[in-house]
């Protein structure tokens, strides 16, 4: 996962205008989620994010996750935290082409999870919430991710979500496999 | 570790002018080196990276250490190697306020690696060229690194060598703790 934006559409109306609906550019591993066409910019106290990549649907609540590099950049103190936890999360200014949003809260690093289904998950005994460790199969930069976060939902395809600094630091590419141990 | 270059003196001469010397600006943890305050641009097929640190002093052949997201950025194919092993190295252009240098090898990312002395290796059982498993002691992103090559040197002082994303995905700061496992 690169930086992005998820919107609540009435933050989106803000951004953009009354009405916006969001044009799906390609679809992400989950089923329903997409990128937009649409961007926005994000603006810190030190620095600028130029054309961030929004994925849809909208959310109840607008969330940014960013890389821990951008959090430097911009001048922000993002915590990891699982999706849709916003204790301590930090806000930035979210800019559209026709509006700009001051968000207070919502501003996070993604903490690494694993997409699993249900009957998936109860095949080889994992339970929702739970904290696993993840080796990743690469000869140039071995790692074993530590705290991976189980997300088991019925409608899941099973999938190891990490950003670019991880997938970077482990070498991998889309699509590489790992092991659970 | 970010994104710097080693110089040659008769590079840095075309860079920069005949005679030049580095200023020192910070200490590095290894005896001797420091970052210079003098910088150079990098400039790839597809974008320019503006004031690349130097780590001085002057080393006998020229090399760029990048970050796997520099690489991208640049539009260039670095390998993961350890320094001064240029086998498939990219090239890159190397922008100094008086000249530019085509760099047609000596572009890579760094291998991660431990810095040791002679006595402290032979105290823990390891060897120069060796290749170990360490842990990072964070609870945030906890991380195993694999692959770490050992650096025995009588000069060194022991630092574990990562560049910013490998710290970012293990939510490290300089002068984090480890564990060799």
């Amino acid at each position: 996962m690169n930086r992005h934006v998820h919107l609540s559409e009435k933050d989106a109306e803000i951004l953009f205008w009354k009405g916006v609906k969001l044009t799906p550019d390609r679809p992400l591993s989950q089923p329903g989620q997409f990128i937009a066409k649409e961007s926005v910019d994000l603006q810190g106290p030190e620095w600028r994010l130029d054309k961030v990549n929004i994925f849809g649907p909208w959310r109840k609540q607008t969330q940014v996750e960013i890389l821990a590099m951008d959090a430097s950049t911009l001048g922000i103190d993002a915590p990891i935290n699982v999706s849709g936890n916003f204790k301590h999360s930090a806000g930035v200014s979210i800019i559209g082409p026709q509006g700009t949003l001051e968000l207070t809260e919502g501003v996070i690093v993604a903490k690494r999870h694993l997409h699993i289904t249900v009957a998936e998950a109860e095949a080889i005994g994992l339970s929702d919430g739970e904290s696993i460790k993840i080796k990743a199969w690469t000869t140039e930069r071995g790692l074993i991710f530590d705290n991976v976060v189980v997300r088991v939902r019925d409608t899941a395809v099973l999938d190891f979500h990490i950003d670019v600094e991880e997938a970077n630091s482990a070498w991998l590419e889309k699509g590489a496999w790992g092991e659970i141990i």
